[in-house]
Formats: structure tokens, C-alpha cells, sequence
């Protein structure tokens, strides 16, 4: 199913035109034309899923196949130092095209992206009662 | 197969204590120690795998499919405004423990997460030649 409103499903069904990097029955890659560092490329499911919440099982199963397959290559070729699997849900979270892709983003020492933060207090952490809801939920 | 030297093979099956979300044949989702922000949790592979480059096909056939369970369990008992979902190869990478997890990490609006990053301009892209390399060896 595709959303006739989505860049991202035009561009993962070959409607628009993209830098390919792989494609097959459920995702295509390409290059992102915004690129964090050299490299960068996103796996874009070509069935229109929003977000991880709504992804298929079906393609949630065969997503990190796709991006091991892509890592290793890039890891090849680029001889790069290391690299991000990324995948944002919500525009809290980075989102910005409402199409689930992830990011594989391939890092250099001393380049410039930055995948950061502070750990908080234990304080901040939560609590027993919580993660036992959450345990229930899953 | 597991790794005696590993810590986080050791947590993932279970010889060290963790406070653990979720448990199956393959994978233990743990609450992070150091958290990102509330609720970051990390799945663990339970057969020791260094980073996504030797991951068996088997797990990464499933790694995505626990994530997906685990962020909506989250999303819902936590009501988080958006979900990354992240994981580190290499030191370049951010990857401290060499042993594979996939960070899930609720974000708040307004709290201190960074993942961003500066895009590149077009000369830093990759040339044709060198994607070209990358599509057959994928």
C-alpha cells in the first residue's frame, strides 16, 4: 500500500527519481540528499508505514537484514570507522518525512555528527512499578 | 554462543541481574543504566555478536521485530512524544560495549537528547564511481 500524498513512497516505488544504492520487493535505498557525513544513505520501506509502531512484522523482519547487508558494503568500500543505525519516530524524535526510513549513516573520526547525550539521575529513572506495566504491555 | 569475557553476554543470559522488560529465546531488553531519558532501553543479542557486520541473519531477521514490540509497549505506558531507535558500530560510532544493542529511547519534547547533525554539502557526496562500487557489493 502507498500513500499518494508521500514523497517517500513515490521515491521507494521508482516514481521519482533517486540515487539507488539497492532495492528490492519490500525497500529501496538511496543516498540522502541531505547527507550527515559521506555516505549517508536510508532504507526506505516501499509499503507507506508511518512510523515503527504501524511497520509491518512482516517488513520489521526483514529491515535489518537490508541494513547489515547495506553496512557491510559501505564498511567495504568507504573504509569508514564506524557506523549509526538510525531510525527516528515523531518529530521529538528527529522525524521529519512521515514515511518510516532508517538511517545508516557511515562515521569518521572527527566528523561532525553528533549522537549524544547526558545520562540522567538515577532519580530520573523509572520506576519499579512502571517497568513492570511496560514488562505486562510488551 | 557466548563470549566469558563479555558483560553483556553475561547480562543477556541472564548470570548477571538486570531489570529486564522483555526476554525471548534470542534477546533480553534491559532498562539502560546510564538513560538517555526515561524508559531508554537496550535489547541485547544473546549469541555474542561485536556489531551489525557480523550479526547472524537469524537475529537480524528479529532484533527489528522486538524493537517494534518494545517501543509501542513503551509509547503506550509511557506516552513519550517520539521513539529513536539507535544502534552504534564501533568506537567512531559511539559504541562503548563491543557487544550489539539497539538502543530505544523514548524522547520527551524538550529534553537534552542530540542526534543531529550538519548536512554535508553536495561535493561531500559520494561520486558515482564510488556508489556504484557500494550497489555491487551489496
Amino acid at each position: 500500500m502507498t500513500d499518494s500524498n508521500c514523497i517517500f513512497c513515490k521515491i521507494a516505488n521508482g516514481e521519482i527519481p533517486s540515487k539507488t544504492l539497492y532495492e528490492d520487493d519490500s525497500f529501496r535505498v538511496i543516498l540522502d540528499i541531505s547527507p550527515a557525513s559521506k555516505g549517508h544513505a536510508i532504507i526506505l520501506v516501499k509499503n507507506h508505514a508511518e512510523n515503527i509502531y504501524n511497520l509491518s512484522d512482516e517488513d520489521a523482519g526483514k529491515i535489518y537484514v537490508v541494513a547489515k547487508k547495506v553496512a557491510i558494503a559501505m564498511q567495504k568500500v568507504l573504509k569508514c570507522d564506524g557506523m549509526n543505525i538510525l531510525q527516528n519516530n515523531g518529530e521529538a524524535a528527529g522525524q521529519t518525512v512521515f514515511h518510516l526510513h532508517m538511517h545508516v549513516i557511515p562515521r569518521y573520526n572527527g566528523d561532525k555528527v553528533q549522537i549524544k547525550w547526558t545520562p540522567q539521575d538515577a532519580a530520573e529513572q523509572i520506576s519499579e512499578e512502571v517497568a513492570k506495566e511496560i514488562r505486562e504491555t510488551i
